[in-house]
């Protein structure tokens, strides 16, 4: 599959990232002369993030080309991502270009504009929607899709293709100025503008009110199941009513907008430069997506929010482990909260990496999730593990695993894990197994089909 | 030291539950003759999450009590948090309640009054102050405080008070009605109120367009900063004045305020009820305390945000380790994000308790973070695990060790993990480490100070 993206800055950079981490090929084209270095920035930043999110490689990395033009971009692509700058009669000549050559869908990155503001004068609008990301677009999985009066089979194609790149469409049903999100943070903006005009509080004054509080709630539940709560037994009309009353407070100066002066946006950006001028905006970035990857790892644990969206698409990143010996039962990167003060993998995680390939292998010969379900496991009894060389964060690396014994309960394992770059051994794990009923605790045969399968690995292992 | 704590709704048994678990006796005043069952629910839920946030035990939970009377709850506290209902004549009564009988400072949890309001008439206004704190009072770090013109060594004891049970003080310099954050929410409120009334977003996908992306962004970084890294090289003043046009564009409804009429507050509830009816408010709850748990934990990792605030306290928990034999190297609970789909504690994380408990030994033996700092350290070469029992999350646990060998380079521990609550030994451990230098990454001798307390270990434990 190969995506077209039009605009290679901080937006379409991301949106190039997303696309080839996840298999894509992708041809940008950007007028911007810098346009190669920025792309590479935002790349090295998605290369040793977004991989970390998951428990499983992601697929073999596309091709990425930068381009002359846009005919040059789109020609042979199943899909095309505009992100140029927020000027209508701009996109309104993208939009040209491409459709002189090209029938594969749009969408479009835009913050602000509708769908029927973009389509105005197309020639074929109904293949365009609004595909609005959120920075950084290699981590955030939200994107609204805009379709106005566009065609459904369009929006589903779109949305499926978004969904297969790991994001969460949502579907903006009328379509309204700045969409859903940007019309919160809109609102946010002003009211904080605001507050810094009136030497209430300072930005980094803000950022800490917003993070230490309400914004930990809001990376996992939103505004209205947050208050949902907060009415508690009442019911949410219960709340809604009580706090009616402070719709008529001045809670806001919101009714009003604060003049944008030079004073202002300079009272801005010196408090900004006080509170995080310490980091560049590379390091910055860093420190972002260090913390995305580790929330969003943290959400994807609890099956909640942006977690649920993470595992349906790591579901669809799992092969069934090829019959070779030995098995490859684990392939992916060590993620950036493996690691300990020492600068390498936490030892503590070997153990999690052979925990898993042990699970890979009770998958294989059918203890798997119904399995469990049904009240049958394997559990660890006694684990060896050896140390062999230091691993780090970002790297790939698989594990080599054999079936040493495979006898009515018992089961034992020996693992390799292996560095992808160098093969170089680096740790190396002897565990052994009994099956259990779950519901006594105790030891237990298991099924005739598992341990089929189980002497025919230790068998074949021999 | 006792606290006192005047309304014991979710606000306040909020309160009463973070201080009780921080080691304080509590007394709480509210005459709902429903309080003890609402105080009940909110100290499970606290019970079963404030302790997972952090690697080590905190302080014996102190006394609860329930009182008749105002008087009653405040007689000997060094500390006192109203948080009865927003009517200003109630906070009023209350305090001339307080102030008759004690001179303990006082934190109102005032959503929306100014302290100068809250002083209207009281004979000693200047030791009280706005406290207002976030729902999970006992997970959320931030507290603004809100001094006005109050006294400024009240308001250093109250934020010396509240940074020593967890909690991260914003001083709010300048007072205004609804301090800082709930005029954020305030303005994000209204908007989506209008979205809900012109049916262009339910209250689900208005949900969804929050926690899966700027929502994300909010919990480790502000508004400011992430926009911040949105201007890129540019800077921050760039970053306004690029997005200055937007404040005249119709990206918001703020000049305006929705009527809250019957209707819309009903549509509001029926859309809440499809969005999150499936759960009950006590399950909702438990959730939110799931995942808020999983991302202060992730955010502790990356030492970021609201993390940053968690390791300071964490610090504060740590006590050096007692001279006795076995040494106890580990004491806490078992966090919910160490749990499995078997629903015990994951295999890998008995590596963690285990390194983490040797890690106690190299902080015991001299080989602290300034010892690493300055390029040494021991690594582990292997380990043997043996599990024992099944463990679960919630459970209080701790570890004894003993040092096998402790002889040039060579180090060999042997721990036993022990639940509290009977004795039983979950599981044990055979670790060998080896002392090398960080530069080399080779083995070496530790230095003399390190030998000799390793060597004195051995003979001890011997």
């Amino acid at each position: 599959m190969k995506a077209a993206v039009i605009g290679g800055g901080v937006i379409g950079g991301g949106w190039a990232a997303r696309f080839l981490l996840n298999g894509w090929d992708v041809a940008v084209f950007d007028p911007d002369p810098e346009a190669a270095r920025k792309l590479d920035e935002v790349l090295a930043n998605a290369r040793s993030a977004l991989p970390m999110l998951y428990e499983r490689a992601l697929p073999v990395e596309g091709r990425l080309t930068l381009v002359e033009s846009v005919a040059e971009a789109v020609a042979g692509a199943d899909y095309i991502q505009e992100s140029v700058p927020e000027r209508l009669e701009l996109k309104h000549r993208v939009y040209g270009e491409i459709t002189a050559v090209s029938d594969a869908p749009i969408g479009s990155s835009t913050s602000g504009f509708k769908p029927s503001e973009l389509r105005d004068g197309m020639a074929d609008g109904a293949r365009l929607v609004v595909s609005h990301p959120f920075n950084p677009v290699y981590l955030l999985p939200l994107v609204e899709v805009v379709p106005g009066d566009g065609d459904p089979a369009v929006t589903q194609q779109v949305t499926d293709i978004l969904t297969s790149i790991g994001m969460r469409p949502l579907v903006v049903r009328a379509e309204i100025d700045a969409h859903i999100a940007d019309r919160l943070l809109e609102a946010v903006w002003r009211e904080a503008l605001w507050l810094i005009n009136d030497d209430v509080a300072t930005t980094e004054e803000i950022d800490e009110a917003i993070r230490l509080g309400f914004g930990l709630r809001w990376a996992q539940m939103g505004l209205f199941e947050t208050y949902r709560i907060a009415g508690g037994e009442g019911g949410m009309t219960h709340f809604v009513n009580q706090f009616g009353p402070a719709l008529k407070w001045p809670w806001t100066k919101l009714m009003d907008v604060p003049d944008l002066t030079k004073e202002l946006a300079a009272k801005i950006g010196d408090q900004s430069d006080a509170q995080s001028g310490a980091l560049s905006i590379r390091e910055l970035e860093r420190l972002r997506d260090r913390n995305l990857v580790a929330i969003l790892r943290a959400l994807k644990g609890e099956g909640s929010g942006a977690g649920q969206v993470l595992s349906a698409h790591e579901a669809a990143l799992v092969v069934p482990l090829a019959d070779v010996v030995p098995l490859e039962t684990v392939a992916r990167v060590v993620p950036s909260d493996w690691t300990d003060y020492n600068g390498h993998m936490n030892e503590s995680r070997y153990g999690q990496v052979f925990s898993d390939a042990a699970d890979a292998v009770m998958v294989h010969v059918g203890a798997d999730a119904d399995y469990v379900e049904a009240g049958l496991s394997y559990f660890t009894v006694e684990t060896t593990i050896k140390y062999l060389a230091e691993t780090h964060a970002g790297e790939a690396f698989r594990v080599a695993t054999r079936v040493l014994l495979g006898e009515g309960k018992k089961l034992k394992l020996s693992h390799e894990m292996i560095r992808v770059s160098d093969g170089a051994v680096l740790a190396t794990c002897a565990q052994f197994l009994v099956h259990v009923s779950l519901k006594t605790r105790q030891s237990c045969a298991p099924e005739d089909h598992v341990r089929a399968a189980v002497e025919a690995l230790a068998a074949a292992h021999a």
